[in-house]
């Protein structure tokens, strides 16, 4: 028989869980606060304490389970350490290692958008692929590199930081990572709303965005309602959007982009921007990459930390 | 025992062919022409010829042989398929499938950057390693790209194109690929004196460049002997080439970008280069990636193929 799998998705604030199968179906989800206090020293207990419960809730014992798979907000290389998690006070830590010695169950680690990227490829829309890339347009941009069905970590476990791809050499403002001029600072979430603001400071055009708030959904609400502005706005995000996916296809060459976060939820609009200046801007034989909407939304992480752990 | 294995590097004028012992040491190499009449309809036969040739002389069986590995210039997907060869009159055509046909040896093909990439980590400036980017600065910019321990191919055979990285918005000549602003449009061979160029049509400072022929070569001498436009050259340069290899490091993180090519021969002042700018565009997590010098000049290629046939 098959084992047990248990996922963890460790977030600033809640830590999503997750039981599954041996058969690889999801059985339970639920979220445990995320306590940050004391530089996030309770985080690993409190997580072995989650999973505890919920062996003797369902009579499983530690020959039933495979292991934990865990993701972590920061660079996770392939020892299972982390090199920072500013989000939980955490400094450098091995939390395969701790993790394993609290629970004395095996446990896999990667950085949260890495393992999100591989639940995608297993059970989400890039479901049957196996060179892929996914992109979360959210607060940031985050991303996954899949490479023949394996994530690529990177040597400091910083693969697939494709936010900050420098894409602006004319940005006075700073990025989050100190940078100028990042990926992320356009086609993000936040990003939508800076070309938004510049746009509209820019010009006296009328458009819907001068009233109420700004805001990535509303900035393409407003394009699906025909508003000439918001449709500026958009299609300078989808040059940026173009522009940084191409680069990626120009070092990996994908077969397909699975784009999803809070921005993706827009649909077939974000696809079609991408697609339309992604091939403006790349190579040739990279032309025919697919682009597809995600599928897992917040429950990728958890699907993919359960992966790692089947996969090892 | 082990046994003995061929490599042949097919480029636009000639093919280098290699053999390798069964310890991986090059016994013998030697260049045939390439003959592009016909649709290079030739090629796989003359390669197939000067095989036979060898095992004749050195008495060797079929027995004696792991197989051909053979880099080719143009995309190789993971079949052996090449997606068109310009140089060499090529369509779309199963070398591995064609050249095991005619020889009945076992063969293994990519595309020839990849495959060079392969030999520098194996026996060049990449040995040791297991996670880099090999980056050729020749007349245009090659690559590869290696994750753990393997080329990076690519869906259609386009991983490691890092020469299309688009990093220019103002450019207004195209790039051999038809796009405009490509990396290797500012940071190969031919990018320098493309640099140097519209620097000297844009003052009228004193140089050295200013008599003479203008190529890769005269610009870094000059830096050498301190001239001073020279050096603004350089810079320019070495800002273009930082940018790109900091796009790469967002993607795949790797530990080392090993540089070579025509250009590099210039020495250390293109690692300084390099390195100076990379560490201005790239993510922090990535900031302590090293910088070394290929190693194996041209025979790269052939010591890439033959690897691609022992690490089958």
């Amino acid at each position: 028989m098959g084992r047990y799998c248990f996922a963890a998705d460790i977030g600033g604030t809640t830590i999503k869980m997750g039981l599954f199968s041996p058969e690889g179906e999801i059985i339970n989800k639920w979220e445990i606060p995320t306590d940050t206090s004391d530089n996030g020293s309770n985080i690993l207990r409190d997580i072995a304490s989650a999973v505890k419960d919920e062996m003797t809730n369902r009579n499983l014992t530690s020959q039933d389970i495979a292991g934990i798979g865990v993701g972590a907000p920061g660079p996770v290389d392939k020892d299972g350490v982390i090199h920072k998690a500013v989000n939980l006070g955490w400094g450098v830590r091995n939390i395969k290692q701790e993790l394993e010695q609290i629970t004395g169950l095996s446990v896999m680690a990667g950085n949260d958008a890495n393992v999100a990227a591989l639940g995608e490829m297993w059970k989400g829309g890039g479901e049957g692929y196996r060179d892929l890339v996914v992109v979360t347009l959210g607060t940031g941009i985050g991303g996954g590199v899949i490479i023949d069905g394996k994530i690529v970590t990177g040597h400091m476990g910083a693969g697939g930081e494709i936010g900050h791809i420098h894409l602006e050499d004319d940005e006075k403002e700073s990025c989050g990572c100190g940078n100028k001029g990042c990926f992320e600072q356009y086609a993000s979430a936040t990003g939508v709303v800076r070309l938004a603001k510049r746009k509209l400071a820019s010009c006296s055009d009328d458009s819907v965005l001068r009233s109420g708030e700004l805001s990535a959904k509303t900035v393409f609400d407003a394009v699906k309602a025909g508003d000439g502005l918001a449709m500026e706005i958009a299609d300078e995000f989808g040059r940026y959007l173009g522009k940084g996916l191409a680069a990626i296809a120009a070092v990996t060459n994908p077969e397909v982009f699975v784009i999803g976060g809070g921005v993706s939820k827009a649909g077939k609009v974000i696809i079609d921007q991408a697609e339309k200046y992604y091939k403006e801007y790349v190579f040739h034989a990279s032309r025919d990459a697919k682009f597809v909407l995600a599928k897992l939304g917040n429950d990728a992480g958890i699907y993919g930390a359960a992966k790692l752990v089947f996969d090892e």
